[in-house]
C-alpha cells in the first residue's frame, strides 16, 4: 500500500497545495531586503501579509482582469510595480518625496505612514469616492467645528471643581487621540527624529510622529491626503472579507451615540450571519446576493459591489457610501437631509451656528441635499432591499423609518423647548458652553443616545429591543420626564406636588 | 497521472456531491411558475429555500420517516403535498380562503402572510403547543391589558410638555408596529389593494397590509391565527439550526427587561458555544448530548427534543415553553408562578388590576399554576440539567435561582413601598398613569430592569457580571437610594442632612 | 469501480481516523468502573473527557515530551498515574485523605471538587504560578477587606426603608455566592452527608458542600488550597483552546467595573479574532506569532507561552498574570502599581484604610511594587506587542495608556474631593458606609465604571467607543457634573442659578 499512499500525499498536495506554493508571485528586490529582517522582527504582519491579495498576486495581472471582478481600478498601474507583488518596498516607497516622514532606512527611502493617496496608485476609483464620503473629511469636521468643539471640551477636558461647578480646560493632545480622534482620525505631524538601537542593524534613525499610531477614518497623513483605508482593510491582511464583515464597523459604531452593530447584531440581518456567516464567501468579487450570502452585513448595504444570481449588478460599489442613503439619522441635534458635501464645516443654520439643523428642528436646507436627491438615494438603497423583499415589504419598512425620524425628531424638540426654559431663566448657562452642565448633559442624552439608538434600530433592525428598552424609548420617555422634573423642582423646590 | 486525476474528482464528486444533486426533489409546477420570475427577483430568499429542508424533501417522505427523528408531526399529509418539495405555492397557496390577503397573481391565487394554520398542516403538534405558548398571545397580552397600555402609553406616546409635566398622547400606529409590537407582534389588517407596475408582468395588483412586515411572536394573522413561526425559523431556510443557535432568542431577548441573551453569551454555557459551537451539529434530530453538542443554547433547556447517546429522550420537544418553566422571571411586577393559560388579560390581582401579582408582591394565585405543577416543571427542567451535572450541583443551582426570585421580590417591594408613599403625599400621581412621570420611572427601572437582570443573571448563568454590576444588583441598589433621596428631600428640601 | 472505492474508504479512515481511535489510550479500572455508569448517566461531561487530552494522552507519554511544546510541567509524575488516561477516577480520587468532601462511593474514595493541588500533580508550574496570582486570593481579598466589605454590604445586603433611607442588612449566604463570589471564588465547606436515591445503584450517601457549586478564580477549597483551575480550563474538557479564547475570559470580564471583554471586541484586535479567528490554531503549544494566530486574544498577552516562526520565545508562560502588568488599571479607587503579592488583605494606605492608594490619589507605596518592576514589566508585556508593532507604534501606544491612567485618577481625585465636601457637611456619612447612599454610589460610579471602562478601553483597545461615549469619558464627566450639581442645589436648594 505504500506506492498507493504516496499517489494520494502527491494528489492532495496538488489539490490543496500549501499557501507557500500560491504565493510564489515574484517579490522586488526591495521587499526581499525588507523581509530578511522584518520576517523575524515582524513575523505578525509578514504572515499576514503572506496571505493577503497583496502577496499573491501582481498589479499587472490584477488590472488585465476585466469585468466585475477587476479589483484595480485605476486605468493602468505604473511599469515599475507591474511583475512584483504588491510588497513592503511597494507601499511604504511609493512617492516618498510627498511623505513628510520619509527616512532612509538601509539603503532605502521609506515613509511609516500609506496614505490613501499612496493606494489611490492601483485603486483610484475606491479613492476618489471616499474623499467625498463625510468620513474623509472626520477629522475637521470634528476639529474645526466651534461648536462640536465645545462639545469635545465637555466631554475630554481636565474637569476642576469651581465655585459649585465643574469647568474644563482644555483636554491635553494625546487624550484627543486616544479618544474622539481614535475613530475620526488624528492630525499627524513629524516632529523630529530619533536614533535608536535595533537587533539586527545597530543604531538607526527614525520619524517620530505626533498623532501616531493612528488608524481613524479621516486621519490627516502625512502627505496632507485624509483617511486610512486600513480602518476597515485592516494591515496587513487588507482582505475584504475583513471589510465586508460587520466586526470591523464595530470599532467605531458600538457605542450608544451610533450602535450601528449592537442593533444589527439584534436584527434578523445579524441573526443570520451569526448562525450562517461562517458557511458564506466573504472574498468573491463581484458578491453576489443567494450564491455567497443571503443575509446583508454593514457592507453589502453601504458599500459592495452586488450582483444576483443573473450577473445584473443590483448594487454598484461605492467608497462614498452616503451615496445610498437619503438621510443623516445621527443627530446634530436632529437627524436630516445627509449633507451635499463631505466637508461640514462650513455649515450654517438660521442661528449661524455651525449646525445642519437649527435648534428648534428646521433644516439648514441650503447645505443639504433635497428631496429628489433624497428619493434617488432611496431608490439606491431600496434596490439591495428587493433582492430578498417585495415592495410591499420594503414600503412598509421604509414608511416606518420616515416615522421614525419625525417622531425621535418631534422627541428631541421637546427636549430642546425644556431646555431653552432652563437656559431662559437662568438656571443653566447655554451660552459659555451648551453641553457642559448636569442637566444639559441629560438633554445631550436624549438626542445623542436616545433619539439615535432608536433610529438606528428601525434603519437596521426594523425595531427590538433597541427601539424600546435598550437605550431606546423607554430611555427617551424618562430623560423628557427627568428633565421636566429638574425644571418644575427647580423653579419651586418648596412646592413639589404635580399640578394635574 | 490525468485518468487517475479524473477517476479523483468523480470520487470527490461521488462523496461531496454538489447540493443541486441532492436538491432534485419534484417541484410543483405552479413553484416552478413561481420561480420563473422570482429566482432572478428574489435570489436572497430563493438561494434560501433551495438550501432549506423544504426544498429536498417531499413532505411524503418526510412523513414516511418514523420514531424521534420524524420532523413532520401531522399523522398524514394531504395527497396534494406529498410528492412534491415545500416550495413558495405549497405555502403561499394554502387554505387561500380563511387569508383575506389572498388574491389573484398570474393565475394563481395566494396570499402574502403564511400562518402558523398553513405551517399545522404538517407540523400540527408544534402548532397546537405554540397556541399555548406564552407567546402566541403576546399581542393580546399587551395591546388589551389597560394597565400595560398605560406602560406603552408612558413609552410610545407622543410626548408635549405642559404644566410643569411630560404629558403623552396616543402613539401612531406605526411607532407602535416598530417598538413594542415588532417582537409581541402586530394585528394584521387588509387595508385594500393598489396597483403597482412590476419589471416582468407590467401592472399588477397587490393587498396592502396594514402591520406589514412583522415577524412577532403573538401576530395576529389574516386568517385569525396567532404568532409567526418565521419569528424563530426564519424565512426561508426554515432551518432548525437557526432556531437552535442563540442568535435567534437575542433577537428579542438582549435589552435589559429580559437579557436572556447578554447573560447566556456570558455564561459558562454560552463561553462553551462562542468557543466550540463552530465544532457541533445543530440539525440533528433527535438532539444527542455529547454527541452533538456539549453544552446547551437556549433551545436545548426550552424546546428541543434530547437524547442521551443511548439513545433515550432526556427532555421531550415542545413549544409551549413553558412546559418546563415553574416561575415566570419577568416581574409583572414581582416574579410570580407562570400563569395557567396563555392569554393574560384575564387575570385580576387582589386589587381588581390585571396584573399576576399585587403591589405588596402577593401572588394571584387563582390564575396561577400551584406548587404540584411548579415542582413538576421543575423536575422537567432539570432533567436535561443532570446530563452534565450531578445532583447536589443542581440542587445548589436551583436553590440559588429560588432564593434570588425570593430576594429581588423583596427588593421590588421596598422599591414599591417607596413608590406608594410617594404616591401617597401627591408628590406623583399613581392614579392616571403610574409609570410617566421621573420618579415613578427610576421605580420601574427596579423590577422591569434589574430585577429581571438578577433573575435571569441567576437562572441562565448562575451569577456572575449581570448578577453584580452590569445591571445587576448594584444598581438596583442605586436606584433604591435614589427613590429613597428623592422622597427624603423632596418632602423637606431644606432640612437636608441625614438623619441617622 | 467498488474495489477501488473501498480503498479509498480505507484510506480515508487512516488520514482522518474517527476520535475513538485516538482515544484507544488505556483507562484504568477505576475509571472504567466510573464509566459504566456516568457514561450514561452524564453524557455530556463524559462526551467532552472522551474528547480531551486528558483521555487521549498518558500522564507518561506527556512527560517525555521535552522542550517548549511540553505541557506537564512537573519533573516527573507519579508511577500510579503513568500509564493510563487522566480520567474520572484519576482527578476525583487523587489525594483523597486531603479533601474533606472524600467520601465512599461504589466501592471508591472519592471527592466532588478537584483543586489546583490535585492538578498540581502534573501541572506543577503553572500551580505554583497561580498560587501568586492575585486572582487565586480573590475570596480573601474580598471576605477580608472590611471596606470593601461595605462596599459589598450596600449592594448585596437586604434593603430595608429606615428613617428616609434605605439601610442594609447582612447578606444571606446564597445570595453572596451567587453575586461577588460567583467569580471570586466561594468558601466551600463541609456540612454533612445525605442519602439519594440513585437510578443505578440504589441509595448512596453523597456529601452536602456549601458553597457549592462554584468555579470563582479564588474558591477556597475542601483541601485548603485557592482557585479552580476549570475557572478558564472548563471541565471536562479542559482545552487549552477555551483558554485561549476570549469568550471564556468574558464570564467574568464584562461588566462595567472590568469591561475587558468589550473592550477587547470593539477593538482592532478583537475585530481581526472575530472576523478571522475561525481560522486560526487554538491548541498549538507553543503559541507561535503570525502561523497559529496574526492577532492576540486575551490569552495571547496576559498568559501563553508565544514563539516567533524562528521558534524564539517571546513571551514566556505565565499563570502569574501580573508580570506582565506595571499598573493595575481597576481601581481601588485610584489605578495604582500592581500590589507586591496577591494577597492584598494587609495593604493599608496613609489613612489606615486597607486600600492600596489614599483617598486623594496617593499609592501606598510600600505594599505596590516599585518603579524599576513596573518598568520590567511594561517590557515583558511590550514584546508580544513588537512581534507585529514597530517600536514607535508601541511607544506611542503606550505613552497614551500611561496619560490616561494619570489622566482618570485625576477625574477620580475631583469626584473624590467633592465627595468629601458632601461628607464634610453632614450631607451624606462616609463613616457608617461611604458607599450606599444616593450621592456615594454616583461618586463609586466615577471611579468603579468610567475610570475603569477607559483605561481598559486605552490598554486594549487603544481608544474606541469605549473610551468616550460608552461608559467612557461622556459619563465621566456626566457623573462629575451631577455630583457638583447635587451638592450645589443640596446647600442651596432656593438660590440655583450658577454663578458664572
Amino acid at each position: 500500500m505504500k506506492p498507493f499512499f504516496l499517489w494520494m500525499l502527491l494528489f492532495f498536495l496538488l489539490l490543496f497545495p500549501p499557501l507557500t506554493i500560491s504565493a510564489e508571485t515574484p517579490i522586488s528586490d526591495a521587499t526581499s531586503e525588507c523581509l530578511d529582517c522584518h520576517a523575524s522582527l515582524h513575523p505578525g504582519i509578514v504572515a499576514e501579509w503572506k496571505k493577503s491579495r497583496h502577496a499573491q498576486v501582481t498589479p499587472g495581472a490584477a488590472a488585465s482582469v476585466q469585468g466585475l471582478s477587476r479589483k484595480v481600478s485605476s486605468e493602468s498601474v505604473p511599469d515599475a510595480l507591474k511583475t512584483t507583488s504588491v510588497g513592503c518596498a511597494e507601499c511604504h516607497g511609493l512617492r516618498s518625496d510627498a511623505h513628510k516622514d520619509s527616512f532612509e532606512h538601509n539603503g532605502h527611502t521609506i515613509h511609516v505612514v500609506v496614505s490613501p493617496q499612496d493606494c489611490r496608485t492601483c485603486h483610484s476609483v475606491e479613492a476618489e469616492q471616499y474623499s467625498k464620503n463625510l468620513m474623509s473629511h472626520a477629522y475637521a469636521n470634528l476639529a474645526e467645528n466651534a461648536l462640536y468643539q465645545k462639545l469635545e471640551l465637555s466631554i475630554l477636558g481636565q474637569p476642576t471643581f469651581i465655585k459649585d461647578r465643574i469647568r474644563h480646560e482644555r483636554p491635553d493632545a494625546v487624550t484627543r487621540e486616544e479618544a474622539c480622534y481614535y475613530c475620526h482620525g488624528t492630525r499627524l505631524s513629524l516632529e523630529g527624529t530619533e536614533k535608536r538601537t535595533t537587533d539586527l542593524a545597530g543604531e538607526l534613525e527614525f520619524p517620530i510622529i505626533r498623532g501616531w499610531p493612528n488608524q481613524g477614518v479621516g486621519r490627516i497623513n502625512l502627505d496632507g491626503s485624509k483617511g486610512a483605508c486600513s480602518a476597515c482593510h485592516t494591515r496587513h491582511l487588507f482582505s475584504i472579507a475583513t471589510a465586508r464583515k460587520p466586526y470591523t464597523c464595530k470599532e467605531c459604531h458600538v457605542g450608544p451615540d451610533v450602535p450601528a452593530f449592537k442593533v444589527y447584531e439584534a436584527s434578523k440581518h445579524g441573526s443570520l450571519f451569526s448562525s450562517h456567516g461562517s458557511s458564506w464567501e466573504f472574498t468573491n468579487v463581484p458578491w453576489t446576493i443567494g450564491k455567497d450570502f443571503t443575509a446583508p452585513t454593514c457592507a453589502a448595504c453601504h458599500v459592495s459591489l452586488l450582483v444576483n444570481q443573473d450577473g445584473t449588478v443590483v448594487s454598484e460599489r461605492s467608497h462614498q457610501m452616503s451615496d445610498r442613503l437619503p438621510w443623516r439619522l445621527f443627530g446634530l441635534i436632529y437627524a436630516h437631509p445627509h449633507p451635499k458635501g463631505p466637508d461640514t464645516t462650513s455649515i450654517r443654520n438660521k442661528e449661524g451656528l455651525p449646525l445642519p439643523t437649527d435648534l428648534n428642528g428646521e433644516f439648514a436646507s441650503a447645505h443639504l441635499i433635497d428631496e429628489k436627491e433624497r428619493l434617488h438615494r432611496t431608490e439606491t438603497m431600496q434596490a439591495a432591499c428587493l433582492n430578498c423583499h417585495d415592495r410591499s415589504w420594503v414600503n412598509g419598512f421604509w414608511n416606518r423609518l420616515e416615522n421614525t425620524v419625525s417622531k425621535t425628531n418631534s422627541d428631541t424638540r421637546v427636549a430642546t423647548q425644556l431646555m431653552e426654559k432652563i437656559w431662559g431663566t437662568g438656571l443653566a448657562d447655554g451660552k459659555e458652553n451648551p453641553f457642559d452642565e448636569a442637566i444639559e448633559k441629560k438633554w445631550s442624552d436624549t438626542w445623542l443616545f436616545y433619539a439615535n439608538t432608536i433610529r438606528f434600530a428601525s434603519a437596521m433592525g426594523g425595531g427590538g429591543d433597541y427601539a424600546v428598552f435598550a437605550d431606546g424609548r423607554y430611555m427617551m420617555a424618562k430623560s423628557l420626564a427627568e428633565l421636566a422634573d429638574w425644571w418644575a423642582f427647580r423653579r419651586h423646590p418648596i412646592l413639589v406636588a404635580p399640578q394635574k
